[in-house]
């Protein structure tokens, strides 16, 4: 789907990013390959932390690191004035960059020069290598699995990567099919859906999670928020391409509004499965929600079994935490 | 929002296409800027009339035409390997070439040496010049009505062209908001909805009808429908950025099903109704169906009467048809 012949391991770059979820694709990275993280490169104290060996360019380079990776996707996707100088001083040392930014790194006129003269690659993980079909609506053979969210950055793709473990652990045949940035690196392959143009959405979703044997499972990574004011026409075109049979609605019951947008809500989690099921089910009448990932980051172990508790309760779904719950009911739930 | 230097009247051209949906780019050119079609030009007989003198590209040039304009767009949007003959003789002409395709022009190596050589330009609406910021949600001044549909190329655009006149005949303040190819030909400005970044559609939609007087009405032409496979992302993210206070549902009674997609059915106009409303009001809460619009070309007179008025009665809303209804009702019915 995406052919990047992006080099391990990574040293991780933060910028002087100080919120935890826009870095969530050095998060991602950290904890899903350790094995590729050498180091982090913060610019200031305050930058988030993500407990790795501080290195600048240089050390990180002599240390194993063969690229750099942009961890940080701040909003809209353009590339900051600050972190020029140090992505060129990367170049100079001899390390490809590596970035899920809409904004092409060739495009900044210092990154490419450089680039050409110390021979390196800068790679656009978000820009799609080739051109997507429209969407056909054609049912496709196989079992599909999609999260959705009531809003961004809440652990649509951990979720996704967690089934994905927990599934073939069990004895299923199950993919992880990545949908952004994040997601790509870390399996290194899939679309980067929020960088294709609109018309070939639900197309480019088609193609990810092509015809497979009836008991394979595809899981689809999810992206954005049908409730989310700039996102949902993409988590919408993603939902009717990827034709899921099951949804796992992803959620922070600590957030009740979407994320910079205190004026959107959101609704009770009952309102936003009938959502996704309703207009989901325009390309596959048998979908159904299966289960609730939250997100209980930070929280103490009462609260976490409080809020897993009563949203079981409340909305009679198998709930779990993909990081600390025991997955082994929730594959049942999804596949019998 | 999109300066393009286009160069009048045209020259329309209409391939080898014998369906007249997907001539719908020629018919609105020929219906709204009569002034502006000199000729058309089709490769067979059995190819689309639009009624116009039939020519070639010298003797359309003679007769004053300025640009060959592409007015078929076949499904993908992509340039068929029988128009790059014709098209490079029109070049060779003098002609600028006008294009609404998802393909550049000058991505096709015989029309751009051709062009380079004869100093003509290459055009493509559908393509943005300028990047679009991501949605903000935040609400807007003015009033605005955006035209939706149970499918594509039933007349949303001719809708919104004709509510833009009738409410600007009684006395209000409206402009047409063009999101399509063919709007954006007919009304020199707009943006080409459906070939944005996906991430960017709602921003886009935000956009193209700023803030505005608090007594004016931005016409925004609808694309898609939330019911179709391919495009139903594109509706959504169009619905969201443009904060509708009004939508007007377009229809067409004869078609049951998506065009080219037989599996999926078009339900009742109340369903489709109440989705657009409950998707629509995540952005503006407001939002009402004001009416109906019915495509009713080539119905028997009988035909017509009955469609228009089953329609009103089952609905409730008042039900017309902008080629033949008097308008002043439905202006009434949205504007007060």
């Amino acid at each position: 789907m995406s052919a990047f012949a992006i080099q391990l391991p990574y040293l991780l770059f933060l910028g002087n990013e100080e919120s935890a979820p826009n870095a969530k694709t050095a998060f991602g990275l950290r904890d899903w390959r350790p094995d590729a993280c050498v180091a982090q490169w913060r610019l200031s104290a305050k930058t988030v932390d993500l407990g790795l060996p501080d290195m600048h360019a240089k050390s990180a380079k002599q240390a194993g690191a063969k690229s750099l990776l942009i961890g940080v996707a701040p909003f809209g996707g353009a590339i900051d004035a600050a972190w020029i100088a140090p992505l060129k001083e990367a170049i100079e040392a001899g390390l490809d960059i590596v970035s899920g930014m809409h904004t092409r790194l060739e495009s900044i006129d210092e990154l490419r020069i450089a680039a050409e003269k110390a021979g390196t690659q800068l790679i656009n993980v978000r820009h799609p290598r080739q051109t997507f079909p429209v969407g056909t609506g054609v049912k496709r053979s196989g079992k599909r699995l999609l999260t959705v969210g009531t809003d961004c950055a809440l652990g649509k793709k951990y979720t996704a990567l967690a089934l994905t473990k927990a599934l073939n652990a069990a004895g299923h045949d199950a993919t992880f099919r990545a949908t952004g940035q994040t997601g790509i690196m870390i399996s290194g392959s899939g679309i980067a859906i929020d960088a294709i143009v609109s018309d070939f959405i639900a197309g480019a979703a088609e193609l990810l999670s092509p015809n497979n044997a009836d008991t394979h499972w595809d899981i689809v990574e999810g992206q954005g928020s049908l409730l989310h004011p700039a996102y949902a026409g993409v988590s919408l075109g993603l939902l009717h391409g990827s034709q899921p049979d099951v949804i796992v609605l992803c959620h922070d019951t600590r957030r009740t509004e979407i994320d910079r947008h205190p004026n959107f809500k959101i609704p009770d989690l009952e309102h936003v499965i009938d959502l996704n099921i309703t207009l989901g089910r325009r390309t596959n009448p048998n979908l159904r929600c299966a289960a609730i990932s939250l997100n209980t980051y930070k929280m103490s172990e009462q609260e976490r079994v409080d809020a897993l508790g009563s949203t079981q309760l409340r909305y009679g779904l198998p709930t779990f935490d993909p990081f600390v719950s025991d997955l082994k009911p929730i594959v049942k739930a999804i596949a019998g």
